[in-house]
């Protein structure tokens, strides 16, 4: 059972004599898109001390219990309870000057199993909030502070010169520790994190690919228990999997408890970034904290599960000379049901080699996870044969990577003629129209390079980058911070910027109008990204840590920190140079590609690409 | 308004003295599918003479009355009316040995505007009874005795040592008289005719490719109706196109009255066969009957918004060397959202060159009719353009069409290694696997090579039927009888065999147990094609009539029967000789690729292959 305490303290003051009324509620009568209801009401409670009640969704059974303590400097007038809802309501006598208040408490029970009799949580409930009525207020602002103090230490962000990304990256941070603390294994973090209808509560691959790095670099437990939301979640992987016909673990592309929760086919049939992006996630969270225990006890079923699935929904082609995924979306949405997808068969070809790799090393009790997750005899030669017959459609004169087989000769758009009215494209345009150009909605290859960036040069970054680029609409709020990353690398300070200022700010200033249906949690997170792995140039995917930072011609400075094998870096960039202090073990980091072991603080001139 | 009169007599006799109650009704309760009613009871009528009920149907508003009148050797009990039902029950005393009669006349009135007040159909409808009440039963049989005389004498099929395919054919043939005679231009061919609630009633674009065939050489009027349904429901197809982004004509993959009828969007907006089959309908009665006044009238139209539609949906490629159409898929619907499907291409460069020809030769009044369509002055220019770049995947080598861009590299799956289990793999499989493979569920390269068989030579239809035969599973109905025409040609007489075994006696049989969902109209379609293109090798894509008969060795002949340019020719075929009888005019015809003139009889030597 889940605890959740809340407090309120109110403070009323007047210029005149005056009476209020005030009514304070808790009511279970929220619908989804203002139609559908998906909990009954089971009980309302009203004491003398507190009001209270409880509702049990429909489909999931999970059972709420809610009570409400309310403190107030007036008359309480009434209690009453409406259909799902229970209110107090008090008259407050003003006079000039003086201070009155109301403290409101509330405590929120949840038993995600429904196990519990509900009397029974009803009186967890009780206790709780009268422990909490003794405590108060201040008791739960206190908490409050003490956790975000040690947020700001660990992860604060500061911007000389530009207020409005400095309150709008605050911003990010703020909500990323609203939505994930990890403290609960069960939880991940939704699109919209639990601030609004859209994506009705779903999370994506968002979770692993963009927000796992800021838990990363801030709180290892809470990006663990991220992840071991996929190793609690296995068995509805391994179901989907069977679904689809095949074995293993496919990772759902939109979940709110592990079960494949899309309803579009196209999507929840063709795409598997959900399953690399798992992987991804422990080979990330590995290359920082080398957790064996972790990878022996968890990590590695995942990664062998996502290979038996990966394994059997790959094809080798006519002659049996290449291994492919055919029929499949990569993240790029515009490209439907495609053959040699490179996103799909890099990110696939990374995970066979890794496990591979521990395979024929023979570690982490390897040969028991193998026999465990019921693999063949041939499982290794299949992997390796996959491997090394994995098509990446590459062009070593252009350098570049085909996003699909057939994608550099799809007919021809310049997004730039497509009319503003159009936008977005899915409710304008004929749906089959938005698949058949050289039109991405996000970037796809230019998404392996950035998960997997030191495995490719800068002639490569930047063949890919100038070619995709122009060609990319971003339809998906996680796309500009993405592309700002690359350009920071190729030294493209305008176009760094350009994409920059969609990042911070996209919820606060609302310029897409669509904040009143949930904030952009996901892509609140790839604001973060932008300006650690953009500006700061910060490289984790390798077990090397390494930064490369540039600045904006219009910051003074700028700082972010980096939690990483018991150190907190900050590291402070200016127009002059690189300032890397160390509040923690000493611990060593490549800066500008030369490596240091820093102390207690590091000063380097800033180098330009 | 449509009339509809039907009479039933029925004569009881009895070994013995028996009291019979018998009960006739009229009743509009019949459930789409046992759950769905289309339509509401307006009113039921109960006259001394007789009963009556009318309905309206819900969304499209077409009103029907019905009038029923009973002549019976017996006492009336009772005339009675319930939900949506009327009723009249009689007591018939059997005497042993004595035959006693009862006749049931009905009328019933359709008016699809709803444009007629009820109360005025009832009287139409009873003044029609009352005509028919005079004239009796017999008026009716000997009605339809007529019309199946001229149908047998137009269109019997004579199969000598083969009563079961002998009773197939003619049932198939009595089937589609049964479904479309085409006396109505707003009537067109459902995919279960009216036998069944499958396909909910909609036509597809089997009505032009295998169904009109049969009428092009027994009734003309019916043929040139046929195509008229698509004259007269083009705003609907002008409509769709505009739905797809796109202009001119796009006919429905599934209709009932010219709209889209296809939930699906996979199919709704990728498949584009329905429209180039409106063309090749007309061209193909243009071959036979050169009938001038209907290209210019309507024709033309057709094809220049046909043309319109295929111009605006086709793209060129990156370089803008090619023109294809990306995104589609073909008749094969194992194949999704693919590029350059052969089929597509081809049949829309037939389009676009019939047209070019006529718009270069300024034949049939085209200009204006250029000009009432709306075309820019570009128009021609566009088609040349499009038809010279319009890409055809072709081997020279192997002499093999590519379904799709990408086909022959697509993972080979051997078909009789699929579990009988499986099939259908619709029910079985995960959907996206259907997609990922080089199986095909039925000819999508061989159809368009039938259609314009003699656009290619005899290697060339040897080496793509050899190549697709083994892939094809023939999940359509419509399959085997196209692939028995292939084998009949190249001399495979065991294939031609097995694949026509499929044919006549599909719902005679039932052996796909699902004739309770409705016959299978246009497959039956296809037999009599399989018995006149395979058999005796008819061809009629060109404008010059040709036919290559070959005989199944346990026949000991057959014969069929072509309408055409005012002759009704019988070609009789056994194990010596094609003899050909002539009851009409003179006509040329060329045999094993001699041309004669046949008068009165011909008769010339069986070839083998």
């Amino acid at each position: 059972i889940d605890c959740h305490e809340c407090s309120q303290k109110i403070m009323f003051e007047s210029d005149n004599d005056v009476e209020l009324e005030i009514s304070l509620s808790l009511d279970n009568n929220v619908l989804h898109w203002r139609s559908d209801c998906y909990w009954k009401q089971d009980k309302e409670i009203i004491d003398d001390d507190y009001v209270g009640l409880s509702a049990t969704t429909l489909t999931t059974n999970q059972s709420l219990v809610s009570l409400m303590k309310i403190k107030a400097d007036g008359i309480l007038l009434e209690k009453s309870s409406s259909l799902m809802e229970v209110s107090e309501v008090y008259k407050l006598n003003l006079t000039k000057g003086e201070v009155k208040v109301v403290e409101r408490l509330v405590v929120n029970l949840v038993d995600k199993e429904s196990t519990t009799n509900i009397d029974k949580m009803f009186e967890d409930a009780k206790e709780k909030l009268e422990k909490l009525s003794k405590e108060g207020f201040n008791k739960v602002l206190n908490d409050n502070i003490s956790y975000f103090t040690k947020v700001w230490e660990n992860s604060d962000i500061e911007i000389g010169g530009d207020d409005k990304n400095q309150q709008g990256i605050r911003y990010c941070i703020f909500q990323l520790e609203q939505t994930y603390h990890g403290y609960a294994k069960d939880n991940n973090i939704g699109a919209k994190g639990l601030t609004g209808e859209a994506y009705s509560g779903h999370a994506f691959w968002d979770s692993e690919t963009y927000c796992l790095p800021y838990y990363l670099f801030s709180n290892q437990e809470a990006a663990r228990n991220l992840i071991m939301f996929r190793y609690n979640t296995m068995n509805y992987a391994l179901d989907r999997a069977k679904d689809l016909d095949c074995i293993g673990a496919c990772y759902p592309i939109a979940t709110r408890n592990g079960k494949e929760g899309c309803n579009l086919w196209q999507h929840a049939s063709l795409q598997f970034q959900p399953s690399t992006a798992v992987f991804y996630a422990i080979y990330h969270y590995m290359n920082l904290y080398n957790d064996e225990e972790f990878l022996e006890k968890y990590g590695l079923e995942m990664i062998i599960e996502i290979s038996k699935f990966l394994l059997s929904r790959g094809q080798y082609n006519s002659t049996r000379e290449k291994f492919s995924f055919y029929s499949v979306m990569g993240p790029d949405e515009f490209q439907m049901m495609v053959n040699h997808n490179t996103y799909t068969n890099y990110m696939a070809k990374k995970v066979f080699d890794y496990l591979i790799d521990i395979i024929i090393k023979d570690k982490y009790n390897v040969k028991n996870i193998l026999k465990k997750c019921d693999c063949s005899a041939d499982f290794i030669d299949n992997l390796i044969d996959a491997s090394n017959k994995m098509v990446i459609l590459y062009d070593e004169i252009t350098k570049l990577y085909e996003q699909h087989d057939g994608f550099f000769d799809l007919p021809h758009i310049d997004i730039n003629s497509i009319p503003k009215s159009d936008f977005p494209l899915y409710s304008h345009w004929s749906y089959d129209r938005i698949y058949r150009n050289d039109m991405i909605k996000q970037p796809d290859v230019l998404m392996f390079m950035f998960l997997y960036n030191q495995d490719f040069t800068f002639e490569q970054k930047k063949a890919n980058y100038e070619y995709y680029e122009p060609r990319c609409i971003h339809e998906s709020s996680l796309s500009p911070s993405i592309h700002s990353i690359f350009a920071c690398e190729l030294g493209k300070k305008e176009e760094a910027k350009k994409f920059f200022e969609f990042a911070t700010r996209l919820d606060l200033d609302d310029y897409n109008c669509n904040t009143c249906e949930g904030i952009h949690t996901t892509s609140i997170a790839a604001a973060w990204m932008n300006i650690v792995y953009g500006f700061g140039g910060l490289r984790s995917d390798k077990k090397e840590l390494s930064i490369n930072p540039m600045i904006l011609d219009d910051w003074t400075y700028y700082s972010f920190k980096i939690n990483y094998n018991n150190s907190t870096l900050k590291v402070n960039v200016d127009q002059n140079n690189v300032t890397i202090t160390n509040m923690g073990e000493k611990v060593s980091l490549k800066v500008y590609d030369k490596l240091y072991v820093i102390d207690k603080e590091l000063v380097v001139n800033i180098k330009n690409v």
